[in-house]
């Protein structure tokens, strides 16, 4: 892939996170041990929204028995409109580790200011930062010092190039566990919330040694795309996908409209595995 | 699929082409009986432009061998310049009858004014409405009264239901043997030449019964993209690619960094094969 | 303006069309004398289509008073759906001749297919080249060869070079009588239909001789956005607007929600006089 | 101007800002009396970064003597590369205290996160969020916290209505003092740094009561678009303009492209007169 690593590295931008830095392709251990990046896809699942005890609960139960191997649920909510549910905050993180303790399973939840990235990581295995926050750099200098792996989103119009250079950020302030996340761009198409770009897949693969993972739930915003989506994004190479689950998608908070039930979600990891395998991975 | 029907729908916008017209999914037979939308997923190979009869047959010869079905090739070329090559025009489409005559194997090629429809149709297997003429309509009515199959390419910034009624044109017109295909969206992303969108897949299938196919070479401008991206296509349920290939790339007269080799062809060819039995399908 | 220059010419893609080829400013004459591109900014109003005789010259006597210099009115319509109103078509342009030889204005009319380029021009004073066929070659080098202006409009995801370069289709064609459009741009926004790009006239006036208007109705497809959008133009150095009056917008077979009614078109002229001075201009 | 309020109001999701909530058009005023909303166009100028005391403060004093209102300056500088330079922080907001004390001009800088938001309020007269902080929400609420007014910049790819409600965000907290602004917009337009949206300037005029001003160096990136982008904006009923000055363009450590040098300045200034006028303001 010599024809797109000349383009961008021309402009000598990122170093650190660059294919030419590290030749091997990074896997990101968490620190319960589980990887991120080899051969198994990574399947993060859960609700958009911790609501209550009940409905996590309900949601993570089912979801690990279907086979996902991260648990997502946003405690902290960036939401366009001030007078929208802006997450259980604190409760919803005490939430989390409660799951964690109940399910053994690694827990992924945003984190929005420099502040409370602290009080975050001392509950969560994954940091997230959203999508809004992809070029907030206080933000990011300040999770490049925990000690706790980060999945980074692709800004709703950032490139690729600032994608990596965001990477670059964390990296170069000292966390090297960084993950990448594609979750749509913005286009003029309208029957879809974004545009997935799944050719950002073998680019990042060619230009970066960092693991991409992709969220079909944020980039089509339906629920009716998610499963083809997330066997495209396999298809062409992703280490791992998130998607929303809800365990009444209809009564959901937050994002209802792109959140898989439970049914749904069981038929996914069906359709993934002979996908999965036809690539060569595991699930 | 209701939620998206549901959106499109209340605009009661196209009609023939619709799912709620004609429930079963087409299959689009050409005139040598050959089907596209069928359980086989359609491969379409050859050069971008047809530059002489060496590199045709050379080329054919080959992608033909390696298991394509139907060959491409342009006679008419849609330049952005005035100055650039446009095509061998009616030598070219006598290159391609030559072709179709050789290997048995139906062709395809671009016309781009009504005028020319019936010369281009007493030629060719299929029809090719290019990007830039998406919405000629003139030329839409003009092919939807020929009896030969129509690919209708999507403009690259049309919605996808500007496509589809764009394919209604056609169908209304008389033809109902049309083939969509998604070629790549124009967006702020520059390290593809366009964004190549996967999710009008599921979407199309939900909403019409006309079959669609996948050009990775235009969406991505860059052949390290087009396997990853074929495969993606595929998994998300693609009835078929569509791919620039040449004997020598690095000297084609049109679009050579989105060609593939001839080695680079085979091992798409051979790359695909799980996938496309990962979702049931046949090549 | 050497930093532009030197990114666009390097490409060496448009010379005919370039400052580099011609240092003076192109002003198009039509065959009645009347200039485009000159001190005066040209004001092109009318209806999107012709419906019929009273709602065609109602509107006409109306905005030649008001201080209209080119009436438009569409008989042939590029429609997004095929069941939509196609316009009056060969009875369009005999209306449109009888309002020419009434007021004694030029007509200007949008040709859509090379077939209908002499019956056109053999009825309007300038040919329009809509969006949709900005990149219509053989549409192109048709009306390069007739001897009529053309108004050719910029695609709705054209760049300026693109654009640029389709007005060299049709100089190097024989026609140097080129008026280009700006008329929107497609883009996420969804608040206007599209959104009017004017930074291209400052750098068409520094890449090229030909002169440059605006069509603010379809750029913003709101009627309230017209005036300030108009003056903004002018501020910005086009050489004319071009505006879709209707005597009874709300009734309007096509676009009716972007028309302008009389009294707002009085209030546009009116409104638009001191900002045309500001850039020492007239009107 | 009912079209488009409908449009929007329906969603009911904006409302302190609204022009439903407040008729009159908020005129913000400074700290030390200065207004902007008011019939006088306000003029933002001075460097993109506050590189040191000797470039600063030559910088300062020309456009003062231009007739600039308020000083512009980066102390914290969001860059895309974290190997970019990133303001001289604390340093430079020392030196914005000291160039108010000598001209008696208030200043405007960034602040990229909550905790610095104190320490910027206790040197600045106006805060300025940055395009990629406009959903950064955490920094929303601390802003609607303080008494400075804040210049809230659109997101590059943000929706009218999403950076309406992100100064709804500051409103809501207890801050009324929010000015807007339009820099640009992302699209696939590739000869100017972001496309400049100037309908945007009616659409707020008519949807909300608060002032909106243009940055058209950000917007272009190209210094030779300025003057007849920032006279469109005025056209266009923009209360200001905000333009990057620097005694030696060429030398700038960001963004020298963009920034005008002092004859330039002289110049738009200059230049932008007669069209205050023409729409009846003041400059």
């Amino acid at each position: 892939m010599r024809g797109i690593e000349r383009i961008i590295l021309e402009s000598n931008t990122f170093k650190l996170v660059s294919r030419e830095y590290q030749n091997e392709s990074s896997v990101i251990k968490l620190n319960n041990g589980y990887k991120i990046g080899d051969k198994k896809i990574a399947v993060i699942a859960g609700p958009c929204a911790v609501e209550n005890k009940k409905q996590l609960f309900e949601c993570v139960e089912f979801v690990k028995n279907a086979g996902a191997s991260v648990i997502r649920g946003g405690a902290f909510k960036p939401r366009t409109s001030p007078y929208s549910f802006q997450g259980l905050e604190k409760k919803g993180l005490e939430l989390l580790a409660l799951v964690r303790e109940k399910t053994g399973l690694p827990v992924i939840t945003e984190v929005m200011c420099p502040e409370n990235v602290d009080l975050v990581a001392s509950y969560a295995d994954i940091l997230q930062i959203g999508t809004r926050n992809m070029q907030n750099y206080p933000l990011l200098k300040k999770v490049g010092k925990v000690n706790k792996p980060v999945l980074l989103k692709r800004g709703m119009s950032a490139t690729i190039e600032e994608l990596l250079l965001s990477a670059e950020y964390i990296v170069s302030n000292g966390n090297s566990r960084v993950i990448l996340c594609e979750r749509g761009i913005r286009t003029f198409e309208t029957m879809t919330r974004n545009t997935l770009d799944l050719s950002i897949i073998p680019i990042v693969k060619s230009l970066s040694h960092l693991p991409i993972v992709v969220d079909p739930s944020h980039a089509t915003g339906k629920r009716e795309l998610i499963e083809p989506m997330a066997k495209a994004a396999v298809a062409a190479g992703a280490d791992g996908i998130m998607v929303e689950v809800h365990p009444n998608p209809d009564d959901a908070l937050v994002d209802g409209k792109q959140s898989l039930g439970h049914a749904d979600f069981y038929k996914l990891m069906h359709g993934l595995i002979p996908v999965v395998r036809a690539v060569g991975r595991e699930i």
